[in-house]
């Protein structure tokens, strides 16, 4: 099949979605989830603005997705990450049997990987597209809180 | 403080919602948040229902507590809930803070011990509180599946 779009392609969108968070004075981390070169689920980071841990933009990409294809299996889709999933959300991607994820950004301390979370056996993983600018991103978004306290 | 009520009487409240999810067609799984004595949220499982993998119990009855405290944090609330957590449902509550879980029935292959997730460290446990009653329902859930497939 020829792919109109590549992993860049989508990760640009994600970082978008990062941005909106920042814009919104959340941590900014955003996700996309594509099938078949379709976005069916885009969200960014919401949990101080909903006041809600679990309103993480991975955990709503999931819900908007498997409303989009009417099931709750994401097998044939892949998920744009700006920063590593969090134990929470890779315990959603767990259930959903997500085909692939692509992350931008590690996150060492609470990042899914830190804390002994698994994803499912068959999501296939690649790390550290773009994980510059999703970095660098997070870095503004904390020096300008530490800046402002 | 004068407790008018105990763990067994809020658990049995998180089997009456898991016993709500059975009557749905949906694996019998309950849970309720209690703040000073009340019940703050409470929900069951409809990941079936709502074609979504995030639809846990505990997920729903999270999102419910923080929005009737106005803050995304469950520090001086205790979650009852009628099977062991998954991993997505430990990172909720990782990030949640919640003071104390008591969980009815473990889960050992799905549970968050077995898949290596971790609760908050200041989160207090305890495990096995009607844990027969739990059991029971989820088993017959499962040997009424088997015998209409």
């Amino acid at each position: 099949m020829l792919q109109a779009f590549d992993d860049s392609y989508f990760m640009k969108k994600a970082l978008e979605e990062a941005q909106r968070a920042y814009e919104r004075d959340e941590i900014p981390v955003g996700a996309v989830i594509v099938h078949q070169q379709n976005i069916i689920g885009r969200a960014h980071n919401l949990t101080e603005l909903l006041n809600d841990v679990t309103a993480h933009a991975e955990m709503q990409a999931i819900t908007a997705a498997a409303n989009y294809l009417g099931g709750k299996y994401l097998r044939d889709c892949t998920m744009y990450v700006t920063l590593e999933p969090c134990q929470m959300c890779a315990g959603a991607l767990y259930w959903s049997q997500l085909s692939k994820l692509v992350i931008a950004a590690p996150d060492k301390n609470r990042g899914f990987k830190a804390m002994g979370a698994k994803l499912h056996p068959k999501t296939k993983v690649i790390e550290g597209l773009m994980e510059e600018e999703a970095a660098r991103l997070l870095k503004s978004f904390f020096i300008e809180k530490r800046n402002l306290n």
